[in-house]
């Protein structure tokens, strides 16, 4: 769509007047979280057909997945990790928990807390899942060695820091 | 959440049986598209946010910067490179066209196609949001050097071209 701007992107040493680059003078194609958002829509609309077949929800996968590397954790964080809403969450959990696939637990401390954790049920479930979304996953990084990969994750990882750091 | 996997996430020369790690093995922490669905969320959650004040949505902020970068475009095209459904798009366009902030003309060659354009106050009305994007990007990246993010742009670039080659 445009030239590879040859500038400075992240221009940091800001004198008076602050002089950013225009999203024209970057490009579209070098504003990371344009291109990241184009990936991801693609990524999660064909995630979420493919799991048609299996009759399971973006919802409900990602919860399987967060739960099944962890050993038990709340609504709350469950919908940050899982990246949906609480009240989507919240609908997604009675249905994996009618499906057999999770548990809910008061915790002993405090009772007004739930610990939601995952059945043996529940990890077959994603089980049967995960080749399908590591292959695409794989497709999606194809033609991207593993060291680059690796610094591709240090990079997320930065930023994800800045998020939190900062708080935006 | 978990540590660090020591062997190869892509892992692509596979024997029969076909040995995929698991995502417990990878670890969600160093699973890209979970990491970047956590970081777009983040990201339009915020950009979102600061719009309000501009008194603009999500949808209306990507179209003026793609069009802002493209001299016209179909409909089509702009729903692709807004990440935004052609029926939001269609409501998006009627009211910055309300706004005077975008033109559409039929194309002479072929009147049922309608290019879409952007118009000065188009242009003026992003250039007002742009610094708070560029400064919301700059704070995301904070800690990223230049070259460090060029690579990752390259590496998104590979992913996109990725999902383009084999249509996921």
């Amino acid at each position: 769509m445009e030239e590879r701007f040859s500038g400075t992107v992240l221009r940091r040493n800001r004198e008076e007047p602050v002089k950013r680059p225009t999203m024209g003078e970057i490009g579209l194609n070098h504003f990371a979280p344009y291109l990241m958002n184009r990936l991801m829509a693609r990524w999660n609309a064909n995630m979420s057909e493919e799991l048609r077949e299996y009759d399971m929800t973006t919802a409900k996968m990602r919860a399987l997945a967060v739960l099944s590397v962890s050993s038990s954790v709340t609504i709350n964080e469950l919908s940050v990790f899982a990246v949906t809403e609480q009240s989507t969450m919240s609908r997604t959990l009675d249905s994996l928990e009618r499906q057999g696939f999770i548990r809910r637990q008061p915790r002993v401390e405090d009772m007004r807390i739930r610990d939601v954790s995952i059945t043996e049920e529940g990890r077959a479930a994603f089980e049967k899942v995960w080749p399908t979304m590591y292959d695409l996953f794989l497709q999606m990084f194809d033609s991207v060695e593993e060291a680059e990969y690796r610094a591709f994750i240090s990079t997320l990882h930065k930023v994800l820091h800045n998020i939190r750091k900062h708080e935006i």
